[in-house]
């Protein structure tokens, strides 16, 4: 009945609750019956335009965070490593994903699986051109078209299109998915998303 | 094994996320098997202390609340409505708690959940010291004299010293939980400080 809605997981390989709910989407399109659109954009851009911030740069909140990251990896039985590198800038390695997605959409969840794996539990600094290229490659990726590509106007402005349209949609942070119209902020609202889908496919 | 393991639940009336977890109390300590410990704080001193500041102060963050405030209260079945004044300044009210606690701290609890529906469910002003005679009242508290003591030195001192710890221990929101040292924020991390409890009891 609907065959055209899907999960959007608007996502940056920068943010940890990101990573997070990245190891969940198979299950999420096994429970809802929905697949799951890989949506890169920038979340540096989104706090720009919101006027939001990152939640560490509150130093308790930070403190929190590293303890709830943990608790989460562990509830789920994925592995979680604070990189010593934090934040990074992400704007190479998000359009490094408009680029691979570009290229060959059906290989894109690999890669960025792949990037917050080597971000979020090998400590890797994702946001180097040659740690891309690493990563592209062990994906079958052509590394070098992607790393060439990386300040190609047609990728920077796509990159920029689409947190532009995360914004207009009522994006703030990140994770952000959506169901049709309906938005689901955070790796902690994945349950009120699969009600909704369930609500909306009748599941 | 734990018989001076407790729930600790610092919360401010002003808070909606503070009024969800307030109405799953009963069931944490059923859960748990722990008695839950409410401690009135306020909220904006922890802001100011921390340097955090009010989700609600991000527009689209704002109005993605709203939604999310409606699927926590769906989820849970309980009524919530956003009052037309808000935010509140919470001082007097959370004084008027502390005075409540320290004369009986057994109503405590209800006194609480009675201003919480009263705010989040009837909109009524309850940093008011008429609404909050009201509902002390209504919970047989000598109303008059809370409202007297809204400004005696020992309660400003009391709720001062409350937050103060808090915020030592960590808090920078609402609504803020401890277990033993275990600190867990907000109301969608009930399920971790039962996990929390439990591991601590052997339950």
């Amino acid at each position: 009945m609907s065959d055209d809605l899907e999960i959007e997981f608007f996502f940056d390989i920068a943010s940890p609750y990101s990573y997070l709910a990245s190891t969940r989407i198979d299950r999420l399109e096994a429970e809802t019956g929905l697949a799951a659109r890989w949506r890169p954009f920038l979340l540096g851009g989104v706090f720009k335009a919101t006027g939001n911030s990152p939640p560490a740069q509150v130093r308790p909140k930070a403190r929190y965070m590293l303890e709830d990251l943990k608790r989460w990896a562990d509830h789920y039985g994925v592995d979680f490593e604070m990189p010593a590198k934090f934040p990074i800038n992400s704007l190479s390695t998000q359009r490094a994903l408009v680029a691979a997605g570009e290229l060959e959409a059906e290989t894109l969840p690999a890669f960025a699986e792949h990037l917050y794996r080597a971000y979020w539990t090998d400590g890797r600094d994702v946001s180097e051109p040659d740690t891309i290229a690493e990563v592209a490659d062990a994906v079958s990726l052509p590394a070098d078209e992607i790393v060439e590509r990386l300040d190609a106007p047609d990728i920077k402005e796509t990159l920029r299109s689409i947190t532009d349209e995360a914004v207009d949609r009522g994006a703030f942070g990140a994770p952000t998915f959506f169901v049709g119209d309906e938005m689901f902020w955070g790796n902690d609202r994945l349950d009120f998303l699969c009600e909704a889908a369930d609500a909306k496919t009748g599941g």
